[in-house]
Formats: structure tokens, sequence, C-alpha cells
């Protein structure tokens, strides 16, 4: 595995697998690779030829008062890991080669990025977007690889690059979970014991909204009061959203539809924002 | 030459050049061709294998208020003209495959697109941004060629290629002007003959700028007026904005300094808004 920390080096890069006619899986993270991740990183090394992997904490995709700071780093471990299996590229860079002295260019998803996670975090889709698109240029990978797990960021990705008319295909897989169900994140590691067990209640009022679908309830807001009531009997827990959108533009649906639908929330652990979500 | 009116189509034209190993040039336009445009296809053919130009009047770089629907235009004409130049590709596109139903996605670079034609143009920038990005998407041109009567743009594009780290160099050419001075613009057609008159006061005041620099004068502000002043004597005349700017960045300079200043400035003549500038 090359470990590559410059822009011009990590295009030459690519530049020469593409000019073997090989096809480039990309998988961009933040780091601190969990199961999730690497679950992506053994789907892109299983459907193409070459896999890069990005470990960029991404500075603008970040508000001033949130956790940009405390994000957890281990790129050493993040390294050993990614070469066991087997990538080819792990691309890291410098906030100042990312973003330069003067830096000005945005790029936005309006109305999909207002919304969930956007409504709590303005700003952070932008970020989100830019960077994502600014490592499209550089890898030039045929595929992309995301997970469920940032429902609303893979349904934002998908709309700008099919909006942007960009050639790389985002794939998105399944959330990757604890034993007790809890969804794998980088943040999880922030938890203490305790909260750990609260975090649980993310998943749990999930599979209360399942199961009141199952048994034929279909308004949305009834849903949501059985989720967050589930939420509410944890004394760490503090719900900043629960939603019942389209799964494809995200806008709010009063009942849930078959196949289209995406149940989405995020909950404040303590000081820890995690999020998690199912398709109905 | 090919028309070629489907984004999909094109993407497979050019997939084809690259495959062969052809450098692309590439001249986005809105079409109704003067000899500006054809001095870039001109310059395209020269430096490159293949060249491809665009013709689409954007409909999202004009504000509500603006001359869309009045913009000229002649496709017909132009397909004749750029077959006998030897262009490969004509690219055409209708507006709702450019911009489908529920498009959402936007390109900004921030403070330049506030600046002279961006602050009386809200908006305006953007939809240039977001239209070239997408063409620069699906041509993925080597080299993009672009005239230096539409100075802000060329800015700008060279900065939203230079922070996306997109591969596509900007090449920009010298306005070409009528022989009086003129800038060559789509617009002149909208002049009536004695407006056409009046509008040669756009390259007059540069002229005044340029010999009372050439005299010593390094105010900003000192030029400024002796420009404004050469306007105001057309009755048919109302200027729009008349600035001194860094060329590079665009930011206000309040001392002419060689070789780093952009003098422009945009003009009403009736209904008509025409730009100009030098770079000193």
């Amino acid at each position: 595995m090359k470990r590559i920390q410059t822009i011009k080096e990590v295009k030459n890069e690519m530049c020469r697998y593409r000019s073997e006619g090989q096809v480039i899986g990309f998988v961009p993270t933040m780091g601190y690779l969990h199961e999730g991740h690497l679950s992506l990183v053994r789907e892109s090394i299983k459907q193409t030829d070459r896999t890069a992997v990005s470990v960029y904490v991404n500075p603008k995709q970040f508000g001033p008062d949130e956790d940009y700071l405390q994000y957890p780093r281990d790129i050493d471990r993040d390294a050993d890991v990614l070469e066991k299996e087997g990538v080819d590229v792990l691309f890291t860079c410098q906030d100042r080669e990312m973003y330069p002295k003067g830096y000005k260019t945005y790029v936005e998803v309006q109305d999909y990025q207002d919304v969930l996670c956007g409504a709590s975090r303005p700003g952070h889709f932008r970020g989100v977007c830019t960077v994502v698109l600014k490592l499209f240029q550089i890898i030039k990978p045929d595929i992309a690889f995301f997970g469920q797990k940032d429902a609303q960021q893979a349904v934002i990705l998908k709309k700008m690059v099919k909006d942007l008319n960009a050639e790389v295909k985002i794939s998105v897989h399944p959330i990757v979970r604890e034993k007790d169900g809890l969804a794998l994140s980088s943040r999880n590691a922030l938890l203490r014991p305790r909260q750990r067990k609260a975090a649980l209640c993310l998943y749990q009022s999930l599979q209360i909204a399942k199961q009141a679908i199952l048994k034929g309830q279909t308004d949305s807001l009834k849903i949501i009061h059985l989720m967050k009531e589930r939420i509410n009997k944890e004394k760490q827990a503090q719900w900043d959203y629960v939603e019942i959108v389209d799964k494809n533009n995200l806008e709010s649906l009063s009942k849930v539809i078959k196949g289209e639908t995406l149940i989405a929330l995020a909950v404040y652990i303590g000081q820890v924002r995690l999020i998690d979500n199912i398709i109905i």
C-alpha cells in the first residue's frame, strides 16, 4: 500500500492506474476506521481493480461549536488496518493543501442540505459536498463507496453527482452494527460506559418504529411519538430530530410508504451526537 | 462536424477521443458567434487535437429582469460558421436535459462573485460556475478557451478550477474589437445605429484611463472620475460600474499597480448592458 500525502502525487498514481485501464474504487473517510468503513473497503476491493482510501477530517463540514478538535484520530492504526485489507493507496492531506489560503469555492445541494442533520448543522453538507467533489476531481474514481449510516449524505452526494453530470457511481452499503444493534461510528469511541448503554435507544427506537409499521401503523406523527417516548426514557439522551421522509428526496412524509421511506434520527448522548436510520 | 444534442452522446464522443489519446479543446459559448468566439475556436484548433464548441444560452446566469429572452440566437448560422472553421463537435442541449426538474446543485466562488458584474447581477456567476462545471464534467476537456472580454468570468473560473482541483487548463485570450474599438459582443446586435455610436464610450473611456496612467496618474479615484466624465457625455449611456481592481483576485485597488491592474466597466446603452476592460 502506498501512503500518499500530496494531491499531485495521488493524481499521478491514479492517472497511472487509469492509463492501464484499471477500474478505480474510492472510499473517502474521516479515519478512525471501524468495521463499517472496512465493509466499504472490502466492497471496493471486490468490485474494482484498484482501491484508494482517503483519511481526511474535513474542517469545512464542522460548525464552529462542533467536535472538530475532539473527533477521534489514529492515522497509524488506520494505515495498518488498510494495508492488511489490501488497499492500494491511502491518501491523507494537510488542510493547507486541501484549502489553501484564500480558498473560496463551495458546492451546495439546495433544500436537501437544509433538513434532518442539515437543519441542526448549517453548512455541514456544503462542506461535505465541497470536499467530496474535490476528492472526486483528484482521485477520479469509477465507483465511490459510502455507508447508509450517513443516509442524508448518500442521498445528497448522489444528487450532486447526477446534477453535475459527474461520471462516478455512488455505491451505498448497509449499516454495520454492534451485536446489540448500536450502529458503528467513530464517535462511539467518545462514549463513556453508561453513555454507551444509553446510546442503544437509537437502534431500539427504530425497532419500535419498524414493529409499529409491521402492525399496520402508517401515521408518521404517531410513529415519531413512539420513538421519542423510547429516547426520552434515557436520562443521558436528548433527541435532536426524529423524522420520516422520502428516501429519495428527503421530503417529509405524513404517511409511511413501503419501500420509499427513510426513518432517521439524531440523538445527543451527553455531548456526543449520534445518528441512525432504517429504510422501510 | 458532428452536431450533438444529448449529454450521453457527447460524453461518448469525447470518451472516444480520449481513448485515442487526443488532446481535447473546448469553447463554451452562448452562441450568436462573432470573431471573438472564433478567435477562441481557432486557438483551440491550433493547440489541441479535437475541438468541441457548446452553444447553450444558460438560463441560470440570467436574473429575472435580465435579457434571457432577448439574447440573440441563430444556431444554424453558428453551425455553418463552426463547420467552416473545422470544429469537430458542436454540442447543443435542451434546458430540460441540462437542468432536469428538481435540479438543486450550485457552485459558488465566494467574494469574487459579489463584485463588478456580480454586484449588479446577483446569482450570475453562480449560474456561470454551475454550467461551466457541468460542461467540464461532460466534455472533460484538457484546455478550455475563454475571452478576456468577460474578465471577471475568466478570473472566477480559474479560481473555481484551482479550488476544486479540476484538471482542465483555463486559457484566456484577448478581446477582439471592431475597427473603431468597440469590443465584440453578441449583445451588440441589439444596438440601434445611434446606440452603436454611443457604445464607443466604453472603449474610449478605457483609452482615457490608459493615457492618464501613461502620463503618471496612479490614483484610482481620479482615473475613474475621468472615465465616468467620458461616459456621461453620451445621452444614451448610463454606467453601471467603473472599477479598478487587482487582476488576480478582483479586490479594489486605490492605486494602479503596473501589470496587476484590471480596469473594468459596465455601461447601459439604452436597455443593452455592455462590458469592456483593459489590463494595465
